[in-house]
């Protein structure tokens, strides 16, 4: 029988605390888990160490106090360097029987790269993406895509369960982090139909909100149609995701796409549109400001 | 007030008696109208015809015997012959204060024509394009997009409850077609995504199964990745939609998007995309069989 993680045994790591690292901690400590956490700006702990969490001056001394240590921050290069650095990186302050879990998304190849260098060291590597912006990472109701080891997936599953609702085991280290492309490949091929569709429906002289009675529950509705078609009608670009991250994720997946031999032209596109949005400036919008980029193609304002 | 079409005293023509039409006008048999139809090969009329509705050998003279006179047939082309052909076609047998309603998915421009034709001999024409497939044909559950006059569409929509249940007047004439051009750039692009989601995840040796169980009920989920995705992962091309059907509708978007100026790249993409489809001579398939001609320009198999 595999060993879960206990509330009153197990210490918690945690590196990362942005907007959705914050929120998916809190539920832990919530939770009554003892956490000892790093930022790279220490203020942006400051609330997590309000509500017990213990700071520590560099992941490596993260490790040092803990028996998991979860990371989520920016870039594939930030999650080398937290992990990988041999002077204050986790690894370097990790014991045998640890398990690391970087919630990043983050390259598939660097996961695995971890996971073959922590396994050297008798420690437990995990690539856990999620799915489900700060409202998720807030609630608890993430989508978890975790690849890597199944006894330690299963140790850590309790944590996991107190940040998510949807905790899918998908394979080996790396394929957590494929499975989070496969996620960004839908939601950018959707994003492009609703604000395609949107621009055509107002060019047409449609009422937007008529339309959308129409097409959103049938063979067209989406999460995206749903969620995101309202605000785009009202003129409201406020960030759920970042374009800025969304281009990261985007540029990871053409990479392993081309990487595969795959030609994925939607996939191109998407990721060549939402370079013109940061082009334009919008990088700190949310992913629907891609309306404003696809209206000026057009010569077109948005809202019109 | 406005009156509305009554089972006793409303005779209904209908033309075209393909998958859709066949099932959409035995609802109205069903519920009690006297039909009078027309379809180009009388055999297919033949299952109508056993349930009590009466042959006419041509659009016009089905519209010499109705009130309201609902179409559904192939291609614009064809909406314009059995309808403006001044020998045989509907509005030659029309008399004043009849409604015709067309509910083939053709171009907006062509509903504005026919409805300035139809109102030059005081005869009201709606376009009312559907969506959901044969199965929303049979049971009644079709979207419907309706565009033309307020009253007109008021007397039908007795007729179009028996064969919808979305059922949203859109405005004036032509507007039910360009809002089924919004649905079906929806569509397309959700179709894009399913497919190349699906190829990523397959060669990075993911299991296919598990995947969606990740993906399907977030920011990525769709109508089509709930219902096609698994068809698709079966290796099931089996026509829900029509292929064929569909690059006419994207042929037209296309189109009508050229006309108002407007760059729509993912939707030409998709329409490139399925006319390989169509070259690859899996027309007569479902609309997911771009999983195949997407599989096939990386030089794969699917299933692989």
């Amino acid at each position: 029988m595999t060993q879960v993680a206990n509330i009153e045994t197990t210490k918690i790591g945690w590196i990362g605390t942005g907007v959705m690292g914050t929120g998916m901690c809190r539920n832990l400590i919530n939770a009554g888990y003892s956490v000892t956490v790093f930022s790279r700006t220490k203020e942006k702990s400051q609330p997590l160490i309000e509500l017990g969490a213990v700071w520590a001056d560099s992941p490596r001394e993260v490790a040092q106090q803990s028996d998991v240590i979860f990371s989520i921050v920016g870039m594939p290069e930030d999650v080398r360097q937290i992990t990988l650095n041999p002077e204050t990186g986790v690894l370097a302050g990790c014991k045998a029987g640890n398990i690391i879990v970087d919630m990043t998304t983050s390259e598939p190849k660097l996961a695995i790269e971890i996971a073959a260098e922590a396994n050297k060291r008798e420690i437990a590597s995990v690539d856990a993406p999620v799915s489900g912006g700060d409202i998720g990472a807030s609630s608890g109701t993430l989508s978890i895509m975790v690849g890597g080891d199944a006894n330690a997936v299963a140790f850590i599953g309790p944590c996991l369960e107190v940040m998510g609702k949807t905790i899918v085991h998908q394979g080996e280290p790396g394929t957590g982090q494929h499975t989070k492309m496969v996620n960004q490949i839908l939601v950018a091929a959707g994003m492009v139909g609703v604000c395609e569709s949107l621009l055509y429906a107002s060019r047409a002289g449609l009422d937007l909100d008529t339309v959308l009675k129409s097409v959103s529950s049938g063979a067209a509705g989406s999460w995206a149609l749903s969620n995101l078609a309202p605000r785009i009608v009202e003129g409201d670009f406020e960030p759920g995701f970042f374009v800025d991250h969304f281009v990261k994720d985007l540029g990871i997946a053409v990479a392993e796409a081309d990487k595969a031999g795959l030609e994925l032209p939607g996939l191109s596109l998407a990721r060549d549109l939402y370079q013109r949005v940061q082009a334009d400036g919008d990088g700190s919008c949310g992913t629907q400001a891609l309306q404003k980029a696809l209206a000026k193609m057009s010569g077109l304002d948005w809202p019109a």
